[in-house]
């Protein structure tokens, strides 16, 4: 049952089999609001644990495949085959099942940074789908009430001229050499391509902030660095931003940062007014217009006096009771339904392949960057 | 597809057609965790509008019904009938649909207060099950991970003996006099019973000081106001409470407080520490022990300092992802699967029919207090 | 030197000799804007001490004196005599020296309650001031900027008809039995008088309360307890309110909540808004009017939209940089210089006698409801 | 009447006509703890500005001069002349006087930068002060009591090897083309200097920062931009960091982000722990050891866990009222105080001249290389 009444889009997944978190999360927020029904699945490429992974949740067993390849084929045969796949495997694995669906005609719902390379990202993004086949990047952040809030009224000239750019993502959890499932991959630089913290979440910070600002900036200059020991990828990432007009920024994003979670916050300054907004308090909007008192917008709460609620911040409960990471999610796939179904007016909201081609080319650039003293380089 | 793999209950609902809050908040939290599967329902006691809510959620129209009492009977009769029912209609209407299902044999998940009289309340009480048929009510803010930390921080000792507790609950969408569907019911004598505020949330605040300190106030004295010009209920309600051994308590709900949505707090101090947890901010919890800094504990944070994690505090995204109402609403629908189907653990923190009738017996006390100027009276 | 460039105003001290906190207080904020020249002293009842504490500042011995009879007799017949003097001794040490100085023609400072019980205030109330002189209670948190902006904004109207008030005063430093200096005379009724931290702090509570929204309570129900064992005054204090007019409020103190340091936080509602301030984050004042995001007004921040600045919240330093307790309480001693070289405008703003009386007479109301099971009693 | 019972030094001033900020700032601390004196002033260089703000503050019109020059002379011949004198003249008029009351014997209180130029400072570093002169820079951030706790946890080792520093000052008052006194020098560069911003609050942002870790950074990368157009100095300032050892840094100061007041905040991280200190909350420290809790200590407050309290961070008020910045900077004149009377203790913590090099050295390779395209310069 779909809340709307709209009959549920058959989903498959590639990835995600037990132990990973964010298959997980791509179940949870797929049945959210009740627009998806998982019928097929690729949960690993040992099929053994494909196939354990897929009895787990009660998939039938025929429609639980060794391989992606196995999957897009026989999905794309069957009258009943899935209309869209979640692919949720480690970044190296993202390209090869992303162009066979699209090139089956499957819709495709793709865990973010796009590719472990440029290479890979600048052929995925000439892959022409079969039967308009649609592509969303799962830059989950985008889907908060209050950072579609700020983006209307960035673009509604409420800021004035942008002047400066802070944003952040820092976390703790890689302060110590660790061995978990989760951070095996994200070190290794075979799976999670040329960048560390870069691309694991330096390309949330840089997407949020992108998509927020509405635009590319023009250059960057970057410090990467591993600070744990022996540590090959990039746990902390220093990054200045230079955009056209002559607007400045900051980027910071680090797994090694102890007292941090997941502390993701973008404040946003131009010539009128500024915006402060952080992913641990994301049902606040803090909104100062210049020589008046900061405001505290809430999701769901008075709109009046900022131009009214964007589109697309519809809540699921009133304001005043917290809305989270998993209900930002739920929001792109439920968007992403719509999309599927002809409502083409949440697409321009939606992370694309675009998107996704412009974050590894952010990591590339800032890798460069970084070999090269931080040189300022063009994005 | 259960996130556990195990095979879903069949759910029926009574209330929650179009335009209902409290409805649509079920049927997301029943998806959430993927234990439950909606498949009849009586929406309304208006036929028509019943079969239309049910016809939007895509509801097989056999099972859509005009009255609980056919739904029951009809239900109890299909092999393949509903194992469950979610009634979430206003308070006058809870005992009558929730003694049918019971005496069918069929489990309650009932939203609160459990009825609009004390009377009602005692003779629901009395109802004997058939099949073993179970009770859940829905206190959601019970299911908030933290919550259930700071429950087993007090069992275990670590306040010490308990002096001081402090509840309360501020919202301030009452503040004018409103005419929406929610508040109108609300607002009635007839639907709501005797309390106003202090049903709707004075006993959400007393239910989850009673979850959290683990003993019943002895008496209490309450000032219940009408503030509003022309309304007949209580919108604020101001409360003393003594507790065997000397402790005391304050409570204060109110739906006429500007600047507050669902301001849900508890401050608990003991001989050796202090807690303090805010809904609006869930995620934290300040636990402070004499003579020492505050702690801030998160949600899936550190907690080998305090004893360890409580049971059912299991969460669903890594701390620092804000996990919100939706997620602790959908933790009881969950915990409330594994009990019909045997697990008989959770059934320990579950709000059940004897806290219904103690809410109850709560709201009925502090009118009649308050009626009486103010007079302790024992609870 | 004045910072206005006024003379300064000879200050005497009765009480606050070596190892007392509030005389120390008291000493730093008659210096902060220059206004006073300490010059004499009665700093203990021991003489000796006395003469310890004058040597160890650096006063002359000559004006050192064993009792305040002696200094005001003495110091009244000096040419160079002292204009003022700050009596700074515990509770049931009040109502002597400041009749002694009014007497005498000299304005007093006076600590807070005004004295030990209602009956030495109601005869202090009666004293016939020589020479016109002043008399200031130094409820030093009326000095605070925003304080006075709040009070501003009720009396204009911004918040409408008053509805509620919740006001408290949490501490934490007596949750053990303690021997401090600090401690001993607060526990001890002979000098504390009949309240603990009613007389201590709930008359803070009170006063800050009764400044800002400008009228006093109708009625008081009070429950107030000793929570440590072995203790004799009231240790936590729990009080309802009721307004003419059918506003209703809450009152808490406690020095038993670990957590809580000094926790005065004061939150008023209106039909039209609400407050929000608290002691410890005092540079900020939380506005909502209803159906508008809630503000954040800063002290010496833009006050355009709540009509204007109110008088007497002169900075020292710009916004942002947070001024505190000492600069809220040299207000009051910078306002009261101004009023002793007769300006009469800061009267209007400044704790007086009447204020004191009404302070005690909150106290014995508030100990005589405790003592009848909490019954409504008219204040 | 200092409070310690001392002897009050007598104290000049350089600059702080009317008008004038920083100067009745200085006043004022120069009187909390009572060890100074003001007895003459060179306010303005303009005689008869100078002679009004003398008389203003009731100084005795014969030391009052018309240059410093004449001061120091004059002074240094008189018996009763002063001891200490504090400059506040703008950063070009800092090294002039510096140099004359340090040769004169005079004990200097400066304010920052340590002067406008590298040139001036790198003099003014080998002057030789007659009869052992001393030199304070206030840096009066380094006077917050819980600055010099987290100085004291690094020193100590509670954060392990230092990775990671954060430290920002964001103010907005610059935001628009602005005229008043304070802005008018400060963004004219024959007064100024070549810095802007980074030569305003930068300096403070990278004492702060170099004050608590203990070590200066190796190099730096910088990004200057004068965002508001027409101006001619940065407004806005983005540096990268590098120590040796490897950890890297951030450095953000801004005066054109609305929102911002004096938002100073430092974050440090280390591979045991981290630290987070904001100003305008600056009576708590948050303290977080890797994989415990995060802690929050307070001025005042238990330091047990941490190692003891730090030398310097006694303090006034107990824990819970708010001290501010004028407390902290008072702090530094009184520990100057002790200083001149010959108790070296303090000398450790506070900023001295060295320190004042460092920081000019700071604001002209930030400058270069910020001309040159953000090249990495060694500090």
């Amino acid at each position: 049952m779909a809340e709307t009444g709209a009959r549920k889009i058959r989903l498959g997944m590639v990835g995600g089999g037990s132990g990973a978190f964010i298959g997980a999360v791509h179940r949870i927020v797929a049945r959210i609001d009740g627009d998806y029904d998982l019928v097929a699945g690729a949960f690993s490429s040992r099929a053994e644990i494909s196939r354990a992974s897929g009895a787990a949740i009660g998939l039938d067993p025929a429609r639980v495949y060794g391989s992606y390849d196995e999957m897009a084929r026989a999905e794309a045969g069957r009258p009943d085959g899935i209309e869209a796949v979640a692919i949720v495997t480690p970044n190296h694995l993202h390209a090869g099942p992303a162009r066979a669906f699209l090139e089956a005609g499957i819709h495709v719902i793709c865990d973010k940074p796009l590719t472990a390379t440029l290479a890979e990202a600048e052929a995925l993004a000439k892959v022409e789908p079969r039967n308009g086949a649609k592509f969303l990047l799962t830059h989950n952040y985008t889907g908060f009430p209050l950072i579609r809030q700020a983006r209307k009224m960035v673009a509604d000239g409420l800021l004035g001229t942008l002047r400066m750019v802070n944003v952040e993502y820092a976390q703790d959890w890689l302060t110590k050499p660790v061995e978990s499932k989760q951070a095996e991959w994200r070190l290794d630089p075979a799976r999670s391509g040329a960048g560390g913290a870069i691309g694991d979440i330096g390309t949330h910070a840089y997407n949020l902030m992108r998509f927020v600002v509405g635009q590319k900036p023009e250059a960057l200059a970057a410090d990467l660095a591993a600070l744990v020991p022996g540590r090959v990828l990039d746990d902390n990432v220093n990054i200045l931003l230079r955009f056209a007009g002559g607007a400045r920024g900051m980027l910071w994003a680090s797994q090694v940062a102890p007292g941090n979670e997941n502390g993701l916050r973008l404040r946003i300054y131009g010539d009128r007014a500024g915006l402060d907004w952080s992913q641990e308090d994301p049902n606040r909007l803090h909104y100062t217009p210049f020589g008046e008192p900061r405001q505290i917008l809430t999701r769901g709460g008075p709109m009046a006096g900022v131009g009214g609620a964007a589109p697309g911040t519809g809540v699921r409960v009133p304001s005043g009771h917290p809305e989270g990471y998993l209900e930002a999610f739920a929001t792109l796939y439920a968007e992403f339904a719509a999309v599927i179904r002809g409502d083409t007016e949440p697409a321009d909201r939606l992370p694309s392949l675009a998107d996704g081609l412009e974050g590894v080319r952010f990591i590339d650039t800032a890798v460069r960057s970084s070999q090269s003293d931080s040189r300022w380089l063009p994005l």
